[in-house]
């Protein structure tokens, strides 16, 4: 297992679901947990150290509003911290996402944008391909079907709407 | 000891003195610790620990930007929590803010004013004062002082204006 | 009656509701009312009044927008006021945060997130526990259950999701 | 007397003295108080009441951060109620704008600009000469004399610029 | 006439709705014209004009996002303007409360709630009240029927939950 | 072809659209490409190249989120580059405005509102028509249009309802 | 006389110098005027029609606050209007960018970023140039002057600093 | 080299100086160029392949407002990209961050705080860690330091302060 995965609700699992494919994509194994920073404390921390035990390189933490699950992760590891900030509730994410980010010197979060799971994915996928060349070799191609990907749909997308000017 | 105050940085007193002359003018034992969600989360469980054993009956958490301090003492108490966001850093307190409010169901903290130092001092001697009627003698004697003080300074102001229209 | 709930007007009882229905598991004693601070002053006055004479010792208020309601309580007594945010109206709910929280030095409201009606009932309960030892006993229990929640309902999304990397 | 001015606190005396002024200009009598909505609430209503049998015709309210004190007026009197929001505090007057302008409906306050204390009182101008031709004949000597300095400072500032392409 | 109210869009007619019925309520007469200060500007100076020939004494302004109609009118005239920002577009009102409220010195917009056309009619109720005696008698009116309402349904809300606590 | 249109989705065509139907009433010939600052950043290079090579005079980037399509498009061209923030995504568009708008010296985008498509449209035709006289004539049809459209629509709207106080 | 520049206010000067040094670079001949929306509108609306029989051929306006003077430009001109919005009062330029940049369905403002006088000057003249190759000539080589000017800071910072790990 | 640093521009080193310092702590050999994602955008492409060609691992690119360069860097490169925002500008580093981390799906950006060299500098450290053994000594010793240092810094505010209840 290489990537430890903390949602803070279950509820939360949809906004996750893309993220988690493209770690299969990748190849990278993973954990999956539901526990919160604040509802259920000591199993937070007792997640944390299981984690690290069972091999895990870096963490994610998906939370919403008073996000604080990357955070504190952040507080009890010394492996890189993804907070990937929900945008449920009324303010929309803007309080997950300066919860998440506006950490205190030492204490990093790698935070990446609001809902972004395949974001917070593709980043874990970075920094394991420092170490783990097949992840490279799968960001690679991953780059370059998006590339083609992205030809084609905007050539598609053209063609059916008959716009060139 | 009946108020456990904890800040998140030593150089956060500044913010915090007029709160603990407050709750000095009460007669409310407090202790005073440093310590922080994140730089020293097993220093932080730890005196809320011996907080409790010593007899705290309420919390005041005093942190900044991504604020975690209150939400991580609420989480591992069941006394109330007064959180008090600081005003410090580039967002001028927005961060802290809503870092300390919107916390989740079931783990609430008592939110004051960025930088409300006082007002978190009074609302710890308005729960306490439930229990302990000398403190609500202190509150009601302090509402009578501002009343004339605000009188006073009101007719002060406007006689050295010679504002009266 | 313990605590005295006010809201701003008939149509947020919605948001109410779960906080009410912790309330009665907290075998807490309660009345609610529904008045404005602008729109019927006097019976908010009148009512403030009424309810200190029937025992309450918290108050909670509940409104939105220029949510003015926590304060003008708060500054009618002495007892601890229970602000509670709505998010309903074109800004979500940043207007009635600012207008609740952000209380000048000496008249306190202790704030909870925007629409959080069960942290306004836990952070009541949390604030007569420390007078009436059964209540804590409930907070205790509701904690207990909470976690084996947190444990089974993670097991079964899962179970169910089929995840575990 | 015909405008009643209420101060939430001494310290916001700067930001009104150009206001005060213009009504000074317009020969307007006006009152001056120093009150709060939440500090000395009885205080508050016994002003307004007394402003109005004083022959107060509009209410200027002066207040920062949670600013009820425009809508506190509003709420016990059928006068136009004027609210000047104060920039003060870590958030710059986002808390008092939409303290006093979000106010529900039936209670209006007539909201004008942050720190916009010549606006309060051209404002009052305004509303009192529908009923005052002389107030009237002062908004129009200000508003010639205001086009002249308009042009003049206009053509000395580019004057002493060089500037004319 | 008395009252003239310049819509940015009729579009926006659903919107004030309910401030007409308030204008009707008073027995104010009132006019009502669709005007851009920016897509028809010299018909907006050529209603404002008219405007004032046809004996209007206050202006009620609607527009949403940069929204500029009030501040226009209030350079053009020296009547009282009230300025409803509308929380239409993807901001929410943010944009339009603070082009109607930030206004410079000397040229106020009397705002009133995003989307509050309620309070805009009100508000002008008042201020002409000032002048017309019927019209405060509408309010005294107004007001008084708003209490009972309040009272009746407050009653009816808690007879039909069985909330008594 | 005098406009390059670059679309940093194909999911963003509909928002755009009522822009393009505006450049076709001009006359003024403009090519669509979807391309990403961030996904296809190669590609966006090549096309902005070649859009010069075709005598692109105007660019028109639209694209949502961190919005660097238009700063990168300005970062490799004299020519002139409009930015069209998009209002999707859980921020409504302030982070989309503010990617575009807030450009570093020397490098400016010119910036329209949030999904204002037609106003993209508008501001292209206002820079060609300092060169195309005959688009300066289709936009001084444009405005008599409108100025008819908007009399008349008043009209209609004021008749359907019936309100002339 | 290409470029009319108008200011809302003389004490803007200070923000705007920068910009009409680039225009003076440039050798583009610009007219400078101070007046107001709101507080000069007739004359503003003088200045506009003396700046096109002058020959200009864009607008820069400069405003803060309920910045509508660029608006006002658009909405009485075909000419492409720049609107530069100043981050002067309490909120910083939130109100000043806001009140610029979300003009409605056809009345754009090429907006740039707060107190971003570099970028309206090069702006204007990036507009200009798609008609006038000598501008053309002089932005290129600013931007070679740019780059080199850019390199040999970056390696005279460098060098000073002794950083290069 | 494993670190490459971009700043946005040489007036940002003062900010990024303590994180500088970490690196050189934790023994990480890095390169720091000063290059704008706009002003000299071919100079950032080549830096980009130069610094790969050099061994980096990790980039940290430092920018303010509209802050793009992590974003293109991160386009341009397979590596992790650790962002920067400055709070530098009129609006404080909102516009940095939003346009640092909303980055699009599949080219992330690890975002930390505003003004938070030190927490970038970690965070590579922490990334770099799961590579090369003996940083992460460093890390566990920088944490084993920092808790000491905020013990004693706690015990000696206390003691000079004569805090203790």
């Amino acid at each position: 297992m290489k990537v430890a995965v903390f949602l803070g609700s279950d509820s939360d699992f949809d906004v996750i679901e893309g993220g988690l494919e493209i770690l299969k994509e990748f190849g990278v194994p993973f954990s999956l947990e539901v526990t919160s920073a604040h509802r259920s404390p000591e199993r937070t921390l007792k997640l944390i150290r299981e984690s690290e035990g069972k091999g895990a390189e870096v963490f994610i933490a998906v939370a919403g509003k008073a996000a604080h699950l990357a955070g504190v992760i952040a507080g009890h590891t010394r492996l890189p911290v993804i907070g990937l900030p929900l945008g449920n509730g009324p303010l929309s994410g803007w309080d997950s996402l300066l919860s998440t980010v506006q950490m205190p010197p030492g204490v990093p979060v790698a935070t990446v944008a609001i809902d972004g799971a395949r974001n917070a994915a593709v980043l874990a996928g970075r920094i394991l391909a420092l170490k783990y060349p097949a992840i490279d070799e799968k960001l690679k191609e991953m780059a370059r079907i998006e590339r083609e990907r992205y030809d084609q749909s905007a050539d598609e997308a053209l063609a059916k709407l008959g716009h060139k000017g």
